[in-house]
């Protein structure tokens, strides 16, 4: 069966839930039935089964090895999403401290993340994209970050905009940096001693959706009132080891077989990074070798690895476009409903296959129509 | 490979998550590395996806089918299990109120409810158990309802004490009935018109942990402050058909096929009840034939059909009980950790068959130790 079902599978570019490796899903496969040495399956596997917690305790120890975390964080699984952290991080961390949070605003999730903020105490805008319609991330120089704030915040990559930060933004020192890593966790390296939180939903690099990684410096555990709703606040997850309550079981249980594929398949964050490096950039190539048929939304300087935004010269192009890709089993590269256009999400598994078949489409499509 | 694997599966007691039916895990395993017409699998599936949200709209007109849950009701689909239910019943539906919300203490679940509950105003127990243990619920005569509460709260099956109400508990007109029906979810037929929400992780009787269901009448999600962390406010995901933001989609296509499996192979609720009374009336019938060896906690009015709870002479009895178990590959039958004792967990998907084996070995054992 597996051959025929195999190839049924196309090469899928969505923005999340998104493609997982296909040697993660083939284990997945083999053990539904039972998990071995469990005498059932993983979805019917108690939390507190010792089995369980050594899946849990796998998939933090992968995490902290691939991303260099060390013991001064703890590292929670939590559910909620991003939304549910856009709200946490500020409840946690803004509320009650009389401070102010400062953003940095450079599409749709940071934007999101601020209203979410306002409610807990003072978040405030110190850098907006908006005049540029989102389509680039600040350099230092570019917003003056206080010395007191009660966090900086940003979002490494903006999914819908595709702009992405190539490296951690100026934070003062003393001043937590804050990041929603959620389309681009685990795709490169990070300076993990430059953050204060990051955090990510699972479902576009790491996994399935269902769970959220959050990475937090534990001395920022007390800032929390205990009078905030009990799953909120990130001490009672952390002091129990993410099984405060019954945790995504088997979110965290693929999570942790994607963290060791990357370890062990890819060789680990820098030849993810460089993987994905050839990946975007091949695509890049197209657009920009055919200026002036495919618009890239992106500045060259803030391209994503992860999400690669165009449009092309008409609606009716862009229709034909996606409907010619579907021929080719090039799936799901639509723009997201809110700017339109079109969207190849190219995240850590998407193979360089695919993007080279998508490449080739896009270049025959713009000899043929351009 | 499926026989062998299979031949490995033991009967599993776990009080969640718990068994799920074999029929079940076979479809999501066959779906596993592409589910039919989708040229991807599930996991890896956009939620906005046509073929998710018949999944997701599927899933949920089987609850309204087996439930016989009107339009008068919103069913979401959420995260955060019942721990978040805890803060998002009394942040909706108390805050700001200026009323009392009432509650029946039956049990270790209900108790961390009334404490969340208190972070959002008045909660009030007008009825505690503690006296008698947890081993009972009450009678419409044991506790006064006030006519102008914010709602009355109750857990219908207290999953570590192993105490569950037989019906609906008397509620006055006008005051919304809550229920956390986490442990007995779809086990038998409820009187949906009596409640104002009722909710339930899924992970004892209706799937995989990591989606939790929450049916709430809709003239209830104004109640809700818009100041509230959004992901808490029911009203943005009523509005939103539980897409307000990435729901955790594989829990729900496998909730989806359990509701199915309860319609289609048991025939419905009343049947499913039927079958959930005649396993815990097997293992009851045991207890009670040997109790001078078996002690059950709950008194026999208020006996749980899901989980039967008893204690050995001894712990030395119980821990060779549970020793013995395993060979009979019975497993995880030990009590909460936090009242000891042990717990037959037997929830929708656990087979008579399992249960007979169980009553076999319980009686064998009672003879040899007795």
């Amino acid at each position: 069966m597996s051959a025929s079902t195999l190839s049924q599978r196309i090469f899928n570019f969505s923005p999340g839930p998104a493609v997982l490796p296909v040697s993660v899903l083939k284990e997945v496969q083999d053990e539904m039935m039972c998990l071995p040495g469990a005498g059932c399956s993983l979805l019917e596997m108690s939390h507190r089964d010792k089995q369980f917690l050594d899946i849990l305790h796998g998939a933090e120890a992968s995490l902290r090895s691939l991303l260099g975390v060390s013991d001064e964080y703890a590292v929670l699984f939590l559910q909620g999403g991003a939304r549910l952290q856009f709200s946490m991080v500020a409840a946690n961390l803004l509320r009650g401290t009389g401070k102010t949070a400062e953003y940095l605003l450079t599409g749709s999730w940071g934007k999101y993340a601020i209203q979410e903020g306002a409610k807990e105490g003072d978040a405030k805008a110190i850098y907006d994209a908006k005049a540029k319609n989102y389509n680039v991330v600040p350099t230092a120089s570019e917003y003056k970050a206080s010395s007191d704030a009660a966090y900086l915040y940003y979002c490494s990559n903006e999914t819908i905009q595709g702009v992405q930060f190539a490296s951690e933004p100026a934070c003062s020192a003393g001043v937590p940096l804050v990041c929603d890593a959620s389309s681009d966790f685990l795709c490169r390296p990070v300076d993990m001693p430059k953050y204060g939180l990051l955090y990510a939903c699972a479902q576009k690099n790491a996994g399935p959706a269902g769970v959220t990684v959050v990475i937090i410096r534990k001395d920022l555990l007390d800032r929390a009132s205990e009078n905030l709703p009990g799953y909120l606040i990130y001490k009672n997850h952390a002091e129990n080891d993410s099984e405060w309550n019954t945790p995504p079981t088997f979110a965290i249980y693929v999570l942790g077989k994607v963290a060791k594929w990357i370890a062990n398949d890819i060789g680990g964050l820098a030849a993810m990074k460089s993987h994905n490096q050839k990946k975007a950039a091949t695509l890049y190539d197209v657009i920009d070798s055919n200026a002036g048929f495919y618009q890239g939304h992106a500045e060259q300087s803030s391209r994503s690895l992860m999400n690669v935004t165009f449009r092309l010269p008409s609606d009716e192009l862009q229709a034909s476009f996606l409907k010619g890709a579907q021929s080719h089993d090039l799936g799901n590269l639509a723009g997201h409903r809110s700017v339109g256009g079109i969207r190849a999400s190219i995240y850590n598994a998407m193979p360089m296959e695919g993007v080279d078949t998508l490449a080739s489409y896009m270049q025959d499509f713009a000899i043929k129509n351009g």
